[in-house]
């Protein structure tokens, strides 16, 4: 049996789907994070679209697994697949079948037998649209370029490592907003306005801030031992950015204790960018 | 009762979660994607943590249905909440619930009663990591640096167009991966060998291709009318990069019917860069 570090007992996790997998991680990781005392090794395994296929799975789940029975989390539809996973010995969480047999009563209809439909126009559009919102993150990252700021579903301004960098793309590749960031730095202030280059796009402002110690940390990553990273300057330049987000009533969320996800669900719900 | 253009039934889909959203967004999508025959009217809920926040959904999901009853996908794990919603008379998907109980028998403990425990050591981590490959995505994109390939776990090398960027990004984002991604040009050719920027790298890289006909469709859409968009051109380009690719043993993929999960996760699995 597998232990870790502290002694406590590991088991395997599998997350298997028929195209990419990121449903069954997505929602295999939510479940789990539910047993904050167990330890799980996880193993993503895409592309699960045959008997062999699952085969090959449960040939591997069966080499040296970790503590007792491996569970698997599942989003394969196909009865004859999940039939070798059931058959397998590990623990089957089906993720989807029970909620399509929901939905069928619901909606009065069978489920479609096809694999992942993907590739209608409508996606098509959603390519295009992403591709297009992170090739406009990058132009637009930390203030670099001011072209097109008219067009921009949000402004994101805050002080250097704030978060900034990482919600933007995510809100580009997540959802295809069209998002800028700008840095506010020791030349914005002691002005009592918006930088001159957002502040026409007032109401497009959201603004970011954090503790000055989790920014110090994330500073002292970057560059140890500097002016730049002590907690002097940290508190000065969040003290700072909040008054300005305070006087010119650009709304704010504090990154320190949220995910990327967090921040970007927030950020959407305040400024109506949820369709 | 609401209609769409062609005259099907449209009726409310919610996603409703105490947290950000994505799991029961995710999910619920997905399965609804096996009703292709049914038009659905999608709202996200984030931040249902409470009663009074579940009422308020309520409320407005009783106003002015589109169709029959809404159906309610949530992630929502407050037995509270979700009797809230059981008696307003939507049809409930409880995402989590039932595959909760399977696995606190399976595991033999109960199931916390926090919500979503994010903030540990391991995220913060996690945040890094991901903070800083998309730093070095950005970066290194479209073969704008040279800088620190040797630390990159993928080199995406493909004509200009064929999805490096978005592709490049989820990585990063999703995954933490360093992905720098480089485009072939008319310069590469007609060597027979990769870029000389890439070449000590062979084995970090990874080919995109597609076909002229999309390839000149999403170049139209950037550059209409020009040379660059042409079907000859773009059939030219793709022709020396699947030659390019065959003979150095890059290994490399068709972008054109692929979302940009779908490319990251072939990706990853060729390169073994799973977990």
């Amino acid at each position: 049996m597998l232990r870790d570090d502290s002694g406590a007992e590991v088991r395997d996790a599998y997350f298997v789907s028929d195209s990419t997998g990121i449903t069954a991680e997505t929602l295999g990781n939510a479940l789990l994070a539910n047993f904050p005392g167990a330890r799980f090794r996880r193993h993503t395994v895409p592309f699960v679209d045959s008997v062999d296929g699952a085969r090959a799975v449960i040939g591997d789940l069966r080499v040296s697994p970790a503590g007792a029975a491996p569970i698997v989390f599942t989003t394969v539809k196909s009865a004859q697949i999940l039939a070798e996973f059931h058959a397998s010995g590990a623990v089957v969480i089906d993720l989807l079948g029970g909620h399509l047999r929901e939905l069928e009563a619901s909606l009065g209809s069978a489920a479609s037998e096809q694999l992942g439909q993907y590739h209608g126009v409508g996606d098509m559009e959603r390519y295009f649209a992403r591709m297009r919102a992170v090739e406009y993150a990058i132009e637009h990252d930390d203030g670099q370029s001011m072209r097109a700021l008219d067009i921009a579903d949000v402004i994101i301004i805050a002080p250097s490592r704030c978060g900034k960098t990482p919600t933007t793309m995510y809100l580009a590749l997540q959802y295809g907003l069209l998002v800028a960031n700008y840095p506010l730095t020791d030349d914005d202030f002691p002005s009592d306005g918006l930088p001159a280059t957002v502040e026409r796009f007032a109401s497009k402002c959201f603004g970011l801030t954090t503790t000055p110690l989790r920014l110090s940390q994330v500073r002292h990553e970057r560059r140890p031992d500097t002016v730049y990273s002590s907690l002097a300057q940290c508190t000065l330049e969040i003290r700072r950015a909040e008054d300005l987000y305070r006087r010119n009533r650009v709304p704010f969320l504090n990154s320190s204790t949220k995910s990327v996800e967090e921040m970007s669900a927030v950020i959407m719900q305040s400024m109506r960018l949820r369709s």
